[in-house]
């Protein structure tokens, strides 16, 4: 088997500059790095926390707990996980527990033999059980989106709090006096931060935020459909509506579109993550994107790390970034 | 440990009667099988395929192989199976290969050691050495979608030569005489099948087809894009395009967004697969509907059936449905 010294020879390289650019550091240019991993394909090198691995018998695979794999933002996370786990020849597993906490905690227990060698998870858990279970996998953790209560790990997140109080800014600044707010569970770290953002911006207007105006605990397609029903029913209706994830935008358009309600003129609409079709929805809806894929590709970094023996490693925040399309306009002034 | 009699008692019916409501037989009512599923849960009642596993100390996790997880056919299969799998109290993990075949071999190898209980798979390789790992693969195997060539194991899949001539003779009813097709890779008999049903339906109306309007081995959004914008160079233009994937479509539609055409007066549009978007879309998709989470839960059912020692099992072929939006019109007389 080749090593990372015959690596280093063939693509020019240190062998230091070898094991940065195989675990993707920024300190290395995009060049140096393809050929780098390059000259590891053509030799067959296999990097030293997999060489470890199997040297000792260790699995060679990576789990990813997610809520609910037909939510894309989890499939492309998965997907970048699952890329970076290829280059250093690890392999990947996904577990969706469908939202189900029961469900999540026995996959937790189904993976306490070692099957894994690392684990990144997003969860619905909150009980004791949950967290117990999550602590008795065994090797690295590395968490994704959401901290649950009392889990040490590094957290792999976006600056949820910060991007929403920019956009919804931004409506007020359009004129919008009345945005309301479809929330998830409150038990959700993410569904708190984008509230707390929503609330800055209010309270950086000057506006009073009345209750009715955040529908909370609220997830999947049928959620936003309900949510956004009871926000039609409010008079004078929001004219403007500010929904928390993905899935719950579906439905609340849906609801829209059923109301026979126009998007911008009747109710403008933000959503946060993006979606590969929001661009040719009508109006095209705007969105808070969230670097999916890239935050896969960190978590993976985070494991492979401490696959390396790195310890005391930190959390790791990426930039959202905010997609104007036209479902955002000033409120009508009839 | 509650037994099966102990169920059969608390719910009402006989043991067999059990037996069939847990394999989810259409010939038990649903309400039979509410009741016996609520009986099952209050016992704690493991159903006899994961008694014996763990009784063997074999492992109670379905795996389930998919080509690409970010699309949403998929994850909608793999929530099928999950829910299916769960009422055996099985639990599955997902792995997906992003359509690269070295990586679905490595994930097989993987696989080799009796992690997984049985295996779900709808695959890409097409190599001596992917049989070979495909066939090492312990323990029961369903084919989902695609039958990969050699493989012999029951194959849940939709009618697809059929629901594609029958879309596609609408399209000729409509006045079309030039329709294209954006197809996928010749090795995969999903795409295949649709293809002769598209040549079928060209054969009935008399028409001959020129080979300009077959665009082959297009997956992706960045595939769909590449071969609409190819077919839009073609002069005449087709007057409607059929996509053969979801993602495909897409792409497709973000080159006609591009090109400044109006679906469906300069160019009808036809996906296979839906997407919860599609009906949001300017203008709403049509598109052949595959019962995708339907599909998971027959795929978990056959490797359930092989668990309890059922052999000789044939494929399940369930029906697709065309759903009719406004992207199909006839053809614009200018």
């Amino acid at each position: 088997m080749a090593g990372i010294r015959d690596v280093a020879k063939l693509a020019g390289v240190s062998t230091a500059t070898v094991t940065r650019a195989l675990r993707d550091e920024a300190s290395v240019t995009a060049a140096t790095k393809a050929k780098v991993r390059a000259a590891a394909l053509r030799l067959d090198y296999v990097p030293s926390a997999a060489a470890r691995a199997l040297s000792r018998g260790r699995s060679n695979l990576l789990g990813l707990f997610v809520p609910d794999i037909t939510n894309p933002f989890y499939a492309q996370v998965a997907q970048g996980l699952e890329d970076r786990a290829a280059e250093a020849r690890y392999h990947c597993v996904i577990a969706s527990s469908h939202l189900n906490p029961e469900r999540e905690r026995h996959l937790l227990t189904s993976f306490q033999d070692g099957t894994l060698a690392g684990l990144a998870a997003t969860t619905v858990g909150t009980d004791e059980g949950f967290t117990t279970a999550l602590g008795a996998t065994r090797g690295p953790l590395v968490l994704v989106d959401r901290r649950p209560r009392g889990i040490k790990a590094p957290l792999v997140r976006t600056d949820n709090r910060k991007v929403t109080r920019g956009a919804i800014s931004q409506l007020f600044e359009m004129g919008h006096t009345r945005i309301a707010m479809i929330s998830g569970p409150r038990d959700f770290d993410t569904a708190c931060q984008r509230l707390s953002g929503f609330r800055l911006a209010y309270k950086a207007a000057g506006t009073a935020l009345p209750d009715e105006l955040i529908r909370h605990g609220h997830l999947g397609e049928a959620g936003g459909y309900k949510a956004m029903n009871e926000l039609l029913e409010l008079d004078p209706r929001p004219t403007a509506v500010f929904c928390f994830n993905n899935l719950v935008t579906v439905g609340a358009l849906k609801a829209i579109r059923e109301a026979r309600l126009r998007i911008p003129v009747d109710i403008s609409i933000l959503a946060f993550d993006d979606m590969n079709l929001f661009p040719l929805v009508e109006p095209p809806i705007s969105a808070i994107d969230q670097p999916a894929y890239e935050m896969g590709r960190a978590a993976a970094d985070l494991l492979l790390r401490q696959l390396d023996g790195e310890r005391g490693l930190g959390d790791v925040v990426l930039p959202a970034t905010m997609i104007m399309r036209e479902s955002l306009a000033p409120p009508s002034t009839r």
